[in-house]
């Protein structure tokens, strides 16, 4: 049968979700305690990566089983092997032909800016310190020239293999309470570091560095010079996976 | 000069407050910076100890030093020196006779449970997981005999060394939040993991074990074995020290 999960790590101390031979990682913890619960080595296909220090708060995943655990029992099962940064809080049998990270059709990140002088001592693992004030009128300006269709070429860190650079973003949604700003945006795939692209330039918009009338002409120069820094990975938090 | 430091810190990577030869203690560290700004090795005085893993978000100290530091400069460079879980937000210059402990006559904890099935794995360090449903009613009902005062006797883990163990409650506030069970108390003083005891009981007559209407029978009994367990580090957090 074919085993989907949902779950939600703190990234902190993973790198990231996808097994590499350098580090732990998430999906590397998770085959572990799939293994230890079903007695079969099984791989475990993500939604996606997510870079080390990533959080997700609504991770799917999926992978193809003999074993017949029941799947209300699944998430005790499992997350009384896992570490207490991973929790796995729903499983159910779906179709032979889901896929975790093919099937998905939207995705939905938030990203999360600590906007004041000093760091929290708390928030520094969940959110990026940004000392210089924001304009959040500016950020949402710019935020608005994301919208829909573009090749977002010049928002991706070099070293990815996609067949298609274009993307479609359906909102970007910017909000304020207290000292904490967050972003938060949906669309049908994201580049490499795309997201976190976003975050450091509409910093850079908010701050004053970027004029929010030029972010357009910055999108269509595909130029990734053009762009702001790659925002650090602790304030990123993947949302939700639509299928 | 005498000076005054508030600091917020994150206890999870420390052995409590109190210098002590097994373990990396938030006065260490700090007093380690203090060293590295002031060029003097001063001892920095507590508003009182925290266990390992309890957290503060506005703690309290002094020191008295020589240097000329401005005040204003002095969060900045404590700062650039300390890890970044523990953060010093307030620096002033008070009367000489100003003592962090001594001059404190009332504090305000909370304690955080979370309350569900599942932990979670953003809060687990920072709320006690316990998954017994809460009766808020229950619980308001035994908070009430905690005002005033009374002998704590009964709420104090033995290694404790005071003068009295008499204390008064000024206020235990409930309240929840989705998930989360908050217990805000202010009291003139605290023994040895008295907060902890408190909230370990009203968790048992939350979830039935203890009958709120036993409280102030098992106050007065003086008996640490008639109340409920001492919750864990991770959901305190002392909040507010005040002189």
């Amino acid at each position: 049968m074919n085993v989907k999960l949902k779950l939600q790590y703190d990234g902190t101390n993973y790198h990231g979700w996808q097994i590499q031979s350098n580090g732990i990682t998430v999906q590397e913890t998770l085959m572990n305690a799939v293994e230890s619960v079903t007695r079969e080595r099984v791989n475990v296909i993500g939604c996606g990566r997510t870079d080390a220090g990533v959080h997700a708060l609504n991770y799917v995943c999926n992978f193809h089983t003999d074993s017949s655990i029941p799947m209300e029992r699944l998430p005790y099962a499992l997350n009384s092997r896992l570490p207490e940064d991973i929790r796995v809080f729903h499983a159910e049998t779906v179709d032979d032909g889901f896929h975790a990270g093919g099937s998905a059709v939207k995705k939905r990140y938030v990203y999360r800016i600590l906007n004041r002088d000093f760091n929290d001592a708390f928030l520094c693992k969940y959110a990026w310190h940004y000392k210089f004030p924001l304009d959040i009128e500016a950020v949402r300006n710019a935020a608005a020239a994301f919208l829909g269709e573009h090749d977002f070429v010049g928002f991706a860190s070099s070293g990815f293999t996609v067949k298609t650079t274009v993307r479609t973003i359906y909102s970007l949604d910017v909000t304020r309470s207290g000292d904490v700003m967050a972003l938060d945006i949906v669309g049908n795939g994201f580049l490499y570091n795309m997201v976190r692209i976003i975050a450091g330039t509409l910093a850079y918009v908010g701050s004053g560095k970027i004029d929010w009338r030029d972010m357009e002409n910055i999108i269509n120069s595909k130029c990734r010079e053009r762009a702001g820094i790659t925002a650090p990975p602790q304030g990123l938090f993947l949302k939700e996976v639509y299928y």
